[in-house]
């Protein structure tokens, strides 16, 4: 494994990961481009204790251009993409238009009770493969693990960042949920604050500080929902699924984040989670729209209480029939689930033995 | 102003609004319809500590009908609806697939660390106006106050319902939230549980008990993101808004909900919240997507704290772009929002002028 860290016009990072260690990765990028837009500014909402990032400069962002102008595939010597070099394993760059970035600019009090405060972190894009019509359920076993492998090198160098306190690790697929660029790739998200979902789960934890581990051995006891497993991760539907299919997997042993998994523990992750994807395109014969997310411990306070795991959900129901956030659940955050958690597993699993 | 109530063909009610005293209710519903579905079932997440719903029989919900087979339209002779009458002004039913109501099945036990109840409560449909091809934005302020007068009735009596914890009256627009039913409607829902929004803002208002008329005062006294106002009600853009086009609509005066609102808070109330409306539709033009979702107090607990006010959000941040929910706001619920607050105020004022 060979990892090359480089730079793009703007001064943006660019980051290789080759399973070679004779790649050559003197590609420069001829590009001119315009300056780094400045970070967004997080408002705090006094009413829900959360904060909001306002990122005004993200409304010119490329959105689905045609497939021979895709910017994550390898520059040609006649296109020239995000990505200077011809071809490429797994790389990683800061994305154009972050959320979040330490590129500041100043930020005005806005009163209605509400404090400023600048958008601090890094958002980073991760491409999975330099092949533009594949997937990551199409991903090699060895494909996958280099990209845990950038994953894991992403988590810690982000953690290191002065003002982060999270980093997420995502990977939205499928135009239905607004993908602007359709090759296989995952984004991070290095955030200024605890996520409002972390918050919940931190404050569950704090009750029950087994509650992960007592979670993944419910579900294995009760068999019901297990859609995959192996010696060393489970994959199941949770008893109380907010989407049509979700499926989250555990490693049985608790990390906090993905640096921390042993190279087993990778291993046997691989093939284990491309099955699971694969059994949900096999569903209804429709690559179908999802959100991985991977869950890890908060960078810098109560860390002994995350449990790395991943949520993988989509938000198709039925073959021509997706599942909108309308009133209850965008407004008021209450989920209703047209499918049951029994039944979405029973037609996962008879997936990935087929 | 006359409430008539009647019953449909397999025993949900229908209640009429009208705003004749002679209005003649006396049409029966003359269709054969299957036995209504049981509630749903509540599972309880140990991760976030919420409640699902878990409804698989809405599956088979009707889905975009032609619209000469719209259920929301008046019955004529030929044509059977969920409407008996040959007309109507305002009419409000049970749902046909409800994820809330009485009529309970039995509930096993699922494992996976998640309890089970039932999905105790009530789902209705209010019907706006008889005419298909109308909006809530084009309502006369006597037909919205007929509305507001069915609103604060349902309030009244869905708080009455042994185990409803929070009544949720709102409007979904737009088929690219998900309605399936372009007629202007909107629902109830009266759920079993305080749903997690509300949990947010009862712990912030239980901290500062004033937090709400706080917000309104500071709103009003920064000016930048008022919309509209009069000598009852303020509609602004909130500081921290999370969606491109958010207005909050606040009364003056404290009020736990809509049926405690005064004859003049409902007939100051109208002609504001639909010229915001058309303010909304005017910005690009087109019909634009929204929720808009009353905030009501808990019926049962921490009433005091509660401030009835409306969140109208939308999901179109620009022509032919709307606001998706991926990974940072579906699976962490960390908004990003691409709009500055202050500019869509600002367009939306520019609308309101007019």
């Amino acid at each position: 494994m060979k990892r090359t860290i480089t730079h793009l016009a703007d001064g943006r990072e660019l980051i290789y990961f080759d399973q070679r260690d004779d790649a050559d990765r003197s590609a420069i990028d001829r590009r001119t481009l315009d300056p780094r837009p400045v970070a967004s500014e997080l408002r705090y909402d006094p009413l829900t204790e959360e904060w909001i990032a306002i990122a005004g400069h993200r409304q010119t962002r490329t959105f689905l251009p045609p497939a021979d102008e895709c910017p994550l595939c390898p520059s040609t010597d006649t296109r020239l993409s995000e990505i200077p070099a011809h071809d490429y394993d797994v790389v990683v760059f800061e994305n154009r238009f972050p959320s979040f970035s330490g590129n500041f600019g100043t930020y005005e009090e806005v009163g209605g009770l509400s404090e400023v405060r600048p958008g601090v972190g890094r958002c980073e894009v991760v491409c999975f493969t330099s092949d533009h019509d594949s997937s990551f359920s199409r991903l090699s076993d060895a494909q996958v693990e280099l990209v845990m492998e950038a994953w894991a090198d992403r988590t810690a160098e982000l953690s290191g960042i002065e003002g982060v306190e999270q980093v997420f690790i995502f990977e939205n697929r499928g135009a239905e949920i607004g993908i602007t660029l359709p090759h296989p790739h995952g984004q991070i998200y290095a955030y200024p604050y605890i996520t409002p979902r972390t918050r919940l789960h931190l404050a569950a934890a704090e009750k029950r500080p087994t509650l992960f581990a007592d979670v993944l051995a419910a579900e294995r006891a009760a068999g019901t929902r297990v859609v995959a497993s192996n010696d060393l991760w489970t994959a199941f539907v949770p008893a109380a699924a907010r989407w049509p299919f979700e499926v989250h997997v555990y490693p049985h042993r608790q990390v906090p984040d993905l640096a921390a998994l042993s190279e087993a523990e990778r291993a046997a992750f691989a093939p284990l989670y491309t099955s699971v994807l694969r059994a949900l395109d096999g569903l209804f014969g429709v690559a179908m729209p999802y959100i991985a997310a991977w869950h890890q411990a908060p960078v810098r306070q109560r860390r002994e209480l995350g449990y790395l795991h991943l949520e993988l959900f989509s938000i198709r129901r039925a073959p021509g029939k997706l599942k909108y956030l309308a009133g209850s659940e965008s407004a008021m955050g209450a989920f209703v689930n047209d499918v049951l958690p029994e039944e979405a597993a029973r037609m996962l699993r008879s997936q990935v033995d087929h």
